[in-house]
């Protein structure tokens, strides 16, 4: 039987394990660093063994994943190169890849093999008190091999997202970067942007807030040390996202002054809303 | 038995009218200027009667309800005027209060009793089909009394808009308009600047969307003709929120490029969490 390990039982580590124990056909390893986390891994009935045992909770495991904070990756591989078998497959769960994956590519070049992965599924929640096996149904899941990956490794890491329930894209790791810089980290940030820019104008206005405003903001309910740990590891990508939005921003100041009619401020919306109308087709909207 | 007529089938309007009927206890009459969309209103039985003769919807009316674009909003004040009872309550559904209320009031200050309404209920979704009884559950709906309103009419339209679920504010027409470019007109064309940001720098970003990103993007899927009136109706106070958004961003620029170890980028983000989860407790984020 399968065995995986799964480093960190946060919302990510806790989901797989959920969905791993729903499934069913593989044995579950958890490792979580505090105690009072061991202890809710068991109460909470996901993995077949919980250890704070780094040593323990990976030897056997034929598949490791590393779901801790960004900051966290580079001590937690080196802690379990000397416990995993030689040929061990190890992937994270980490939101910006560039210099962590050159890290851990480091780390594992010897032992294991290493795929870089980054399931972009998540909430503004945290815990394993909020995961659920369903957090990866159609979520899209970014692998990201360079010229060293062993391609088996990529494709079992490719077959067990997969197996979650997500969609498997490969990009290289800088491509990676600049695509969720954009899609991602730019939304995440604007979000919090837009409240704390409320708050600072006329606080009043949150008495009269919709629906609009709610979904708009929903991620900047996020935690702010993980995010101040992804803007920061992704600071150029994301500092050229924003650029590029205030230049944008600035073009619709000139817009709603202009004297046209209002026709490029049309064009503008239109042309945004049939890009996200493409994107999300009417039934996912909801 | 109270008369309420209906002007502009349309979400808002087609909304007031399903609610309406669900509640009983009233006889409303929607007025629609097309021959096809008063078929729509018997087809979707919402209605006592439909009509495009606009004298035959408001004559014997004690309330009307105008739900028609911001821009259309004075000709067919104007085109009602002669047909209303002295007394009759007229209110609307508009997005932006300063101009139009003045011209309203303006139009009603010798016959009829205006007060401006503004249900801040609606959806990326438009017309009659997307009308349903639940709209303004929960709503909030500004209404912008002046020296003018008369104070039997500003109880009977406050009760009308409670009767339909939402919770009523009143504003002054330019504070209305304020808090109505920071909470409503910002994040629309934030969501639209944010999808043709992405679009702009890297298209392939939209290939590995998450769910941030279709909930911070939703309200750009709605109508660009009415929002773009609805812009430049308020570009004045429009311009202001998105200067103050731009110099936010500027800020975040140079957070995120500090080298103070990220705490004053935590701070901000720490604080708009903290700002978005008292304005929306958890039990609403779902």
């Amino acid at each position: 039987m399968k065995r995986i390990a799964i480093l960190g039982p946060g919302l990510l580590g806790g989901s797989i394990a959920v969905k791993l124990r729903q499934l069913g056909g593989c044995r579950v390893s958890v490792w979580a660093r505090r105690a009072e986390a061991v202890e809710e891994v068991i109460a909470a009935e996901c993995a077949d063994t919980a250890t704070s045992d780094l040593a323990e909770a990976v030897g056997e495991a034929g598949l490791v994943v590393l779901c801790v904070p960004v900051g966290a990756m580079g001590e937690l591989a080196r802690a379990i190169l000397p416990s995993i078998q030689p040929g061990t497959i190890v992937t994270d769960v980490g939101s910006v890849k560039g210099r962590v994956l050159a890290e851990l590519g480091a780390i594992f070049r010897g032992r294991g093999r290493f795929v870089g992965s980054h399931p972009m599924a998540g909430s503004e929640q945290t815990g394993l008190k909020a995961a659920r096996a369903d957090l990866f149904d159609r979520a899209t899941c970014i692998v990201t091999p360079d010229e060293n990956t062993d391609a088996a490794a990529l494709g079992e890491v490719t077959a067990f997202w997969q197996q979650l329930g997500c969609r498997v894209v490969a990009l290289r790791a800088a491509e990676h970067d600049v695509c969720v810089a954009l899609v991602s980290h730019l939304p995440h940030l604007v979000a919090a942007t837009l409240i704390n820019t409320v708050a600072a104008k006329n606080s009043h206005a949150f008495e009269v807030v919709g629906p609009g405003f709610r979904d708009s903001s929903r991620v900047a309910s996020g935690p702010p040390a993980m995010w101040t740990e992804i803007l920061t590891e992704n600071s150029r990508a994301v500092d050229e996202a924003i650029n590029a939005l205030i230049a944008k921003l600035t073009d619709f100041r000139q817009m709603i002054a202009g004297s046209n009619d209002g026709r490029e401020l049309r064009e503008f919306l239109a042309a945004a809303k049939a890009t996200r109308d493409r994107i999300f087709p009417k039934i996912n909207n909801g």
